[in-house]
This record gives C-alpha cells, structure tokens and sequence, in this order.
C-alpha cells in the first residue's frame, strides 16, 4: 500500500500523519513543492513582525520529526501529471528531471495561490521592485529581503482581511508607517461592519491609517526623486482619486484554489471552482482524495462552499489520510470558524452573519450587546462587542461573531459558540450550558450567554 | 399574583428578576437576611484582597437597579416560618418586630452555611480572636476588621478548596505569611491530585506553606508571649503532630445546605440534606420552589447530586422564577464546570473524574497529556496540562480538568468541553469542532482537541 500526499502543507502532513497512525505499515510519500513540509504559514506575519525570530520556529514538524514518524519528503518536487488509470504521478526535480511515482491512493493538497486582483503593475512588478504577495515561505523570504536591504520607512497593505491586518500590525512593529487600503467599506469584511469598525479604531490607535471603500488601481515605480520607491494609486467610492507613496506594497487580497493538477486528471470542480470532493474527501476519481484550500468545503449549515482555512485543511486532511489507509470518517463540516488578533485585540466569528443565513433560507435575527469578560470589580476586565445571528423560527443558533481584547478569551469564547453550532444548539439553550465562573475570569452568566439572552429577549422568545 | 422570594443572593435575586421578565405585572418581593442583596459571595476574596477597594462594588446591582426592575426588598428580614395550607410567610425584621406576607408562589434560596469542621475551640473563639469563617458580607467585614485593626503577620488557612486558594493569594497580596492546611493528601480535592500538585507547586512559588494530609485538631488563644494570638494544632497522616502559630486563622472547608425554613414547612430533603426539588424547582409543597445552594442539584451525569455553585444557583433561580410566574421551563442540569485562579495560574474541571464516572456506571478512561495554549514560536505561549475522561464502550466524554496559565484560556476552554458534554458528544467528535485559530491565541488543533486524540489513541479507540 502506497499513500502519496501531494502538498507539503496542513493538508498533505496531516493526511500523511493520520494514515501512518491508521495504518503504520503503510508506504507513505508527500511530494513538497519547496523546501518547507508542514510550516505554519498562518505564522508568517509574525516572522515579519520579528517576533518569531527565525523562521525555521515556524515548522509544526521538521523534516526529522516527519520523517520520523514514518513518511518519505520528495523536497522541492513539483507533481506535473496523475494518471488516474494506471495511478502513477509524473513529478519534476527542482533540476528538471523526472520521476513517476506509483500509488494506490493519492491525496491532492496543492493548496490556494494568491489571487491576483486587477491592479495595473502588477505583472511586471515583483519583490525585486518591494511589490510583495504572500503565502509560501519564499514569499516571506523575499519580504525579508526588501525590508533588509531597502529599508523602507512606509508600507501600503492593499487587503483588510486577517492576512493584511496581521501584516498591518507586523510592520507597524518593525517601525514603518502603514497605510491599508481596503475595498470594501470597512476593515476585516468578513465580519459586520460594526465589529469591522472595532478593528479600524485599534488599526488606527495603533497609527495605521486606514482607507476603506478605496479601491487600488495601479502600482508603479516612484518617478526620480520621491521620497519612496513606489507609487499607489487608487479611488475612493466616491470617486476621490489618492496617491500614496511606499518603500513595500504588500498586496493580500485572498487566494484562489490551486486545481490545475487535479482538473487536468479529470477531477470534478465544484464551489469557486475548488476540488469537489465528498465528505469522505474522495473526488470522483478512483483513488484520489482532495482536502485543505485545494478542495471545496462541506459548511454544517451552508452545504458545499469554499472556504479555505487552515484548521479546515488539517481535519479534511486528517479524513483523506484515514480514508486513504482504508479507514470509514467524513469531514464532520466547517462553520467557518475564524480568529484574528489586531494588536491588543481580537476578532473572531462562528457560523453565519445575517445576510449569510438569509441567503440560505433562514429567516434570521442579528442582535448586537455587549458584556464584561469577567466581573467588572475585579480588575482588567474589558468589554467584549457581540453579535448574535438566531432563526426567528426555530430559535437556533446560526452564528456568533466577538471583537474584544486580546486577554478577554475572545478565542475560547468563540468556540463555545461553535461547540454549541456544532450540536445544533438553540440560542435559548446556550443559557444552559453550564460554564465555568470565577470572577477574575468570568460572570455567573458567561458573556456568551448574556448574548444568548439579550438576543431571545429582542427577538421576543422569551 | 404575588411571588416572594427567600434570599438575596443568586438565586432569590435570578428567580425575581426572571419572574419579573416572564410577567412584568407581578408583584415580587425578596426577604434578604441582611442588607446586602445581590453581592457577588464569589467576590469576596479579592475584597480582602485589596483589589476590590470598595465592598459596595461587588453588588451585581445595586439596591436602586433592583427595585428599578420592579421588586421589592425587605432587607434585614428573616423568614421564619412558611405556612404552607395559607400561603403565608412569617418574618421578622431587625428590631424583632414580626410581620406575616402573603405569597402566591414561594421561592426559597436559603443558601448554604459554613460547615463546621470537628476542630477544638471553634466554639468558643471567634471574629473577635482572629478566627473566622468566609460566607456572607458581615464574615468579611469581621475579617478585615481583624487585618485592620490587628494587623496579623501571618494566617493559617484551614481548606484547600476554591475559597480557601483563593484566600491564601488575597492574603499573600496583604503581606502576610501564610500557611494553607489541608486534611486530604493534596490542594484542590475537587481536581485530580495530578493538577492538584501543580496547584500546590503555584502556592509555593508564592511564598505560601502548604501542608496537605494535614488534619488541624484545635485552635487556641496563644500563651503569653508568644508570637502570634493563635496557635493552631494540627496531626499529619503519620500521626506526626504540627503546631502553628497565627494572627489569623480562616476555616473555610466548605457548605452545608441551610434548609431549616423548608424543612419545618414540610419540605422533603434529597442528596447531602438538602431540599429536594424537580427539575422545575418544584419542592413537593404547593406553591413551593427551592434554588440554589439550599436545593440538590440536578446532574446531566449524575442525576440527583449536591453541588452548590453560584453558576447553579443563578440558573436554577431563573428557572423557579419563570415558573413562578406561570412559565414552563426545567434546569437543564449541572455538569460541576468551575474554575479557580491561583495566582498566575487557573484550574478548572467539567463533568466527572475517574473514581466519579465509575461510581456512576460507567468504564472510564482517564489519559493526561499536555498542550501548547498557542504555537509555542510566537511569545508568551504556556503548556496546559490537561486530564481527559471518556467512556471506554461508548467513547462519550464525560470529563475534562485543566491547569495552565492565567492568560491561557482556561476557563473558556473547559467551557468548550462542558458544552460539548452538554451534547453528550463523543471524545472524538471532540476533534470535529470548528474551533478558531491564529498562533497568538490557539493551534490548528486546540489544545482540548489535542487532548481529545490523546485520549481516542491511548483508549484504543482510534
């Protein structure tokens, strides 16, 4: 029995780990695209902020520990072809030779590419210019590099989700002076622009200076003489142009799924365009497995979407892999659950906003309040911002998003709530469940359930 | 529609806040033995403390908020006998003077009182020696009269319970040499002594002396020229005899129920003698409801058990409130979720411990791991030792313990626990959550999934 992962990420090590635990008698090979298995590219920011000192700390795993729990590492070997029929994977060295590898099960974890918004510039400028993407460890190299050797005084951050806020606060940290640029009409759109405003005021408190509902149009070399290497040129909704100089443009505008590999073996596609796979993980080719950003994700209360997370791609990962070695598991589904940290606070949302729930056919209910994170006598307590979306019929829980401080158990809050949309839980009876209370920690009613209880009162279930 | 409640503190207070939620055209009054309703018992060590400057900030609410919601309070009230066949409630004020009201639901949240361990000379001694008991906003005041006007340089504290932890920091935070004696073999009986121990290793980095399996047999007031006011005779579990001398002694080793009103009324009593409710906090009376720390409490896994909480007694209270005022509602059950700061640290557990389940019928497994509170490369990240208890035939979790850092989410992490035991979710569902993840707060595995496969792999259920 021969396991191939393709993908050295959170899926392919993930899926590799649990089919050598299912069954370690099991040959299992991952091919890596680079020199990097199993890094925490979540962990990138905080190697450009300087607090993870070197980037070789941002290994989950070494090469030593992975290869000590049983896996053979093709290193810098680009899988080119599956041939599904007689299951053999065409791979290229990093000095262009080939190899054809046999398999019996194969499990696609190619991942997501940056994707590439219409910005003028773009495609001819690059890290050499200081014009950065990032997603792999080279494109953290290649930011190091500039901010070394360039010593730019500003950057312009075009993106305001959790990649860009936490690159926000990374270089505001190495001392540069930060302008975000974001579409959208608030920061962090994946939650509701009131919480998103939440992150604005701490972006902003912290010296960024935010530009929401601006859209960039073109990046260009600085003409001689400006004080910085590059010019941003963008416009305002309503119309207003900017201009903005910066020594690093750092463009994180999202990712797309990275399919070429398996669409091209004759795998199905499904949501944005993303692996289809069912929730054992299995595309409809015999033998193959998707999972991670590659792949599309099954959501408990949306079905198939797509939805790239790097906790997603290490349990759809851990599936293929226990599926690949013959075992019987289905990716139990997303919520979509997500945390942020923005300086000395945290954003994080479970479940579905409002609009969300009402395109799925839920007729929901979103009330805001906020609550203490523990008893406010006790010292350092701090408000958390909360927004509770319920079925007005049902009375279930559909989703919960959090902006509070960084100490306040944003996190651990948000998962109770996902605990809680996990077991299809009714808003009523998060007031139920018995959680843990001591006043330096906590309320008699947590703030989760003060949430609960302010949202059955508004939406008149009480 | 008159309900009256029997008690100031979390349950009385919940039952007429929800009462008059429910039916805002009810009339509701609350007898408060002393004048102090609604103050947060659970605050109280950190007034003595000094973190809390004032003790009119541990009211939850305020007597004006109170009566702003609709009641009305007879403070220093104390209610004597409950006529059951008239509906009729006897009462006495402070003066003496006797008063009879008319109720059309009772709710009785009589609280709990300090048990008094068989120790010789706390018959006789008391606040006025520089012995004390911890329960009620008058035993603080007779506590820090005691610090303030005798200025003890060191306690001895009788318990190794929350309360008595708790203690032992708010007097080390005053100054004084503090010696923390506890009759079982190790500190916080309620955990395992595993996290036991790790609390006791926290006391002593603190500077406090801790002597477990340590039994204190008598108090007296100390001989001329000694030291201290107070010496305190203890016996080891070897026979070995501890002499300690003290300005101060606390003996705080817990609560029984006060249920002398119910019981004379004819009230049956359930577990530990307290008064026996249904889930509705029904007493058997007509009319008559009990909750909190006075009633059993209802168990997810137990069924009929004790185990007064403030948490509890808030739910319970709310429930007897709303069917009071002619809801339909039931106590969903406790499942014992506590935690307790100490220090720099937290302990907490939820649902059972080993020796527990068993008692209760099951074939528990307990497995101890230890995980990261977040990815260990970006700063500050703390290890969690964790105790994970699950049914070895169904795989059910049936318990979790935790001890980590202060700021390593402790206590919202044994909430995700309770609410998945509240769900009566598998120990491997457990690895199924959609949990949140960035590195400064978590892992793409939580440390309490981390647990959960610990556990799946070394119960052979993987």
């Amino acid at each position: 029995m021969h396991i191939i992962a393709v993908g050295g990420s959170d899926a392919g090590i993930s899926a590799a780990l649990r089919a050598l635990e299912v069954d370690p008698g099991a040959e299992v090979t991952v091919v890596v695209a680079d020199a990097y298995p199993n890094f925490s590219i979540c962990g990138i920011p905080y190697y450009v902020s300087g607090e993870v000192p070197h980037w070789g700390n941002l290994a989950h795993r070494g090469i030593a520990d992975l290869e000590a729990a049983g896996m053979a590492l093709r290193l810098d070997a680009t899988a080119r072809r599956i041939d599904v029929a007689d299951r053999r994977l065409l791979v290229t060295g990093a000095d262009g030779g080939e190899d054809v590898l046999a398999w019996d099960q194969l499990v696609i974890g190619t991942g997501a590419v940056p994707a590439r918004p219409p910005i003028a510039g773009l495609e001819t400028l690059g890290p050499a210019d200081g014009v950065h993407v990032l997603h792999s460890m080279d494109d953290s190299f290649a930011v190091m590099r500039t901010l070394e050797e360039t010593s730019p005084e500003s950057a312009v951050i075009v993106g305001a989700g959790y990649i860009g806020l936490e690159l926000a606060e990374a270089l505001c940290a190495r001392g540069l002076a930060v302008t975000q640029v974001e579409q959208l009409p608030e920061m962090l759109p994946t939650v509701d622009p009131q919480l998103g405003a939440l992150v604005r005021t701490e972006l902003e408190a912290h010296g960024v200076t935010v530009l929401s509902g601006t859209a960039v149009r073109e990046i260009n070399r600085a003409e001689a003489g400006s004080a910085a290497r590059l010019r941003v040129d963008a416009v305002t909704a309503a119309g207003e142009a900017v201009g903005l100089d910066a020594g690093l443009v750092m463009v994180v505008t999202g990712v797309r799924p990275e399919t070429s590999l398996a669409a091209s073996a004759g795998a199905a596609l499904g949501e944005r365009g993303a692996i289809w796979v069912n929730q054992a993980m299995r595309t409809g080719l015999p033998g193959v497995y998707a999972a991670g950003d590659c792949a599309i994700t099954h959501h408990r209360l949306l079905g198939e979407t797509w939805l790239p997370l790097g906790t997603t791609a290490h349990k759809q990962g851990r599936v293929a892999g226990e599926n690949a070695a013959g075992g019987h598991r289905e990716f139990a589904g997303s919520l979509g659950t997500q945390v942020v940290k923005v300086f000395d606070h945290a954003a994080a949302r479970t479940g579905l906003r409002d609009h969300e729930a009402a395109a799925a056919g839920s007729d929901p209910v979103t009330v805001a309040c906020e609550a203490d994170d523990h008893k406010a006598y006790y010292p350092g307590s701090h408000k958390i911002a909360m927004r509770f979306t319920g079925d007005r019929a049902t009375g279930r829980l559909l989703g919960v998003q959090l902006f509070g401080h960084k100490h306040a158990e944003i996190a651990k809050r948000i998962d109770i709530a996902a605990a809680a949309i996990y077991s299809g839980l009714s808003v009523d009876e998060v007031s139920d469940l018995d959680l843990s209370y001591t006043p330096p920690l906590g309320s008699p009613w947590d703030a989760i359930q003060a949430g609960a209880q302010a949202w059955t009162r508004r939406a008149g279930r009480t």
